[in-house]
């Protein structure tokens, strides 16, 4: 089941059974209508959007090839550089600043093929978090459930995708906020392998964990995206190692002798039982038997936590020094303990992380795809604290990423695929491989799709009056 | 003038006008004499230097070619593995250990060119300090004054060729543990480019900074000895650049069209006037009288402490956790410092530190090669804690390192070429180029060494009775 995803519209407007300029409109009626009540969007650039599928419009009248994703609407998480905007990351400091003089490289190639952006889109303050609950922009609101957060911090990512602003989005993921979002929304969102894609022109995190990726409501949208992204450069150093493979002409290829296992121990406690089946559910579609483990992931994620808030600490910190009350109090007062960490601890965590990288290099020898839970639990309710779990009362925010942070720790890809729940709140599985599979994990996915395991729709909101 | 240096040395044997086993005879017969004077040696291996002697005799009686350094004693600094000893790395925690099974691969690279190992060589412990008063294993003498500190942490390499016991060695630079030793002893000591010779088989200090290199007598020697070290090492993950140069045929090119100028500002203070004087009488040899100013020189010095505090710290973590009474109270205390240290001030090191390798760069646009003093006095008394320049007492020992922090805190190749002062105290002046620039330096040292300007002549110590 597919909704209208970004390829299908691409394609009518390409045989001229809809303009650019019609889509374009309607998307933005349709941001118009939700997004007071999602508050998914912070700024929505409607003429240049409007002009831009005109011209689109123009190209094809005119025979011309306008590009595979040509007058398909998207959005970015404000941490992109978008010409003529203010890059806001989030935050109240950077609104000070002069608007973007040129696009992000994601940004541009989406726009070099044919896709027209209409806006940027809330998040957690410079990142730091799994809910988008932001102090300065207001949370953004869960489409399946008006009351519950989207997830974070590519909150506004995934909550657009969900309610069916724009069929595609792009977010960015240092702990699992690509991730995270996604399946608490319901959509599919990819963090590609570290370094594949090009994060020149966002605001950076902590650059060794972060990486970018796109929101979608279809395999194949995933994959046209990602070919489109792909590829080494300059502006950004650690982008160089590999020419673009097109992946999405693999999707059909099906997963014969992929031998896939299931992540036990860590991945298979401290989550509501719901959250553990849908794992089963995948491995049960996909014939998976094997359990493995991952060594000492409780260790990855506090390493994780250790060098992130050091690195961030140490990236913000003149205005933290200078104007701490123009933070997020949720960010500040992390990042002001994150100032706090000693460089012991940091260098033994980063020491700790080459080990847990080599021993994960070792389970990819006879494993190839890992199935695990995305989040522990479906999303919370706004302002919510704390959640029981087996008994114990945890702080329900920093374990959104349980599962998450001991992967984007050593850079691995992973495809977060929504699992509809019909009258609860859908929950995600993470698809886990070695570095540079994507193909793989969108094959997978793509199988998962067809069999109806795994889907994306529209979410009307429930919007009380 | 050149003293009987490796090459005449290994010319002679080569030549069959002496043996290698009389050669080694020899030289333990001049250890036996004065290591006691001078304390440079930890270990000697008189049976199996003159069995390995023996083989080399042999093997050019056969016709055999026995190496380019065939018959050449040499010793290493006590933190190069060498099979069947105990690396020390100046520890009485490392003396602990088993016995090395295999040799550190410079060392193997030596015996591999026919030279013989006679020993190890004192040092400051862990390679943290510039003046080898280990409390441990007692302090290395300097050959030209026994009173007095023959630097560090490389102390027992420099001292050991100064006085004549063996004409090569090998000592290891982070900070200027080959330099500052090399100066204060009279001798070349050369820190080549960061990461081009292999450190594999060392007991590593601060990764990022730790260096190997070689002491010698003449321009020549070093020249050859470099050569033989070359060379990428699977078994160091930062020695992989390049396939080896051969510097030694390069050596009488001389220096036509080479820019030289004087590192003045931070280079040119904090010195007793004598340090920037032999700097000057070099440049007038050279016929060099830009000067150009290298910025923020001081803070990459405290950058580089920093740095290797921190790192240091986090390496010998576990130690100084349980048994801090088995250090070396003068390298305890600091690594214990360093492990207080933030990381927000490790990042910033860091950050800071690409910045300045960026303008150093630039530099070198413009400029070959850079002169400046290596230590800004000379040799100290042991136990002398302080000294007094322009007025302002000092602490003598981190001082020693001023104008050595700087340079391998962004891996530049560095020489330090000695200038005898007859009745006074020996200094250094350091010859600093762009990475990967050895043959330059050495083509320059070696004119320097022709016109008269740099030797380093065997020293008899002047032991009272």
């Amino acid at each position: 089941m597919r909704p209208a995803d970004a390829t299908s519209i691409a394609a009518a407007i390409r045989d001229r059974e809809v303009t650019a300029k019609a889509v374009t409109a309607a998307a933005l009626a349709k941001i118009a209508e939700l997004n007071q009540h999602l508050n998914c969007f912070t700024a929505v650039i409607a003429d240049t959007a409007l002009a831009t599928a005109e011209q689109i419009d123009h190209a094809i009248a005119q025979g011309q090839d306008p590009g595979p994703l040509a007058g398909v609407p998207f959005a970015v998480k404000n941490l992109f550089d978008v010409q003529g905007l203010t890059t806001l990351a989030g935050s109240k400091i950077n609104a000070e600043q002069a608007p973007a003089t040129t696009d992000a490289t994601a940004v541009a190639k989406l726009r070099q093929a044919g896709a027209v952006l209409l806006g940027t889109l809330n998040m957690d303050e410079y990142a730091y978090g799994f809910v988008t609950e932001n102090s300065h922009y207001g949370p953004t609101h869960n489409p399946h459930d008006l009351n519950r957060v989207a997830g974070g911090s590519s909150g506004g990512s995934a909550a657009a995708v969900a309610a069916g602003c724009v069929p595609l989005t792009l977010g960015s993921d240092t702990n699992g906020s690509i991730r995270v979002p996604a399946a608490l929304c319901g959509v599919l969102g990819l963090k590609p392998t570290y370094g594949r894609l090009s994060r020149a022109g966002t605001v950076l995190f902590s650059s060794s964990f972060d990486h970018i990726g796109p929101f979608a409501h279809s395999v194949r949208d995933l994959a046209a995206v990602f070919d489109v992204l792909q590829g080494p450069d300059p502006r950004d150093p650690v982008c160089t190692a590999r020419a673009p493979e097109q992946c999405l002409p693999q999707l059909q290829q099906g997963f014969d002798g992929v031998r896939i296992a299931i992540a036990t121990d860590y991945f298979a406690q401290g989550a509501i039982p719901e959250a553990l089946e849908v794992v089963e559910q995948v491995a049960a579609a996909l014939g998976a038997t094997q359990r493995i483990t991952i060594p000492e992931a409780h260790r990855a994620r506090a390493a994780a936590f250790v060098i992130t808030a050091a690195e961030g600490a140490n990236f913000h910190a003149a205005n933290l020094r200078s104007r701490p009350q123009d933070f997020d109090p949720a960010t500040r007062d992390r990042f002001l303990a994150g100032s706090l960490i000693p460089a012991h601890w940091y260098l033994q965590a980063q020491r700790f992380r080459r080990w847990f990288q080599h021993q994960v290099q070792e389970i990819f020898q006879t494993v190839d795809l890992i199935l695990a839970p995305t989040t522990p639990y479906p999303a919370p309710l706004i302002s919510q604290e704390t959640i029981v779990l087996d008994g114990v009362e945890m702080l329900i925010r920093p374990n959104l990423g349980l599962f998450t942070q001991p992967l984007s720790f050593i850079g691995l890809p992973v495809l977060s695929v929504p699992i509809q729940r019909p009258g609860q709140l859908p929950l995600g599985v993470q698809l886990i491989a070695a570095p540079y599979n994507e193909a793989l994990i969108l094959r997978v996915a793509a199988f998962l799709e067809t069999a109806g395991i795994v889907s994306a729709p529209i979410v009307q909101p429930r919007i009380e009056v």
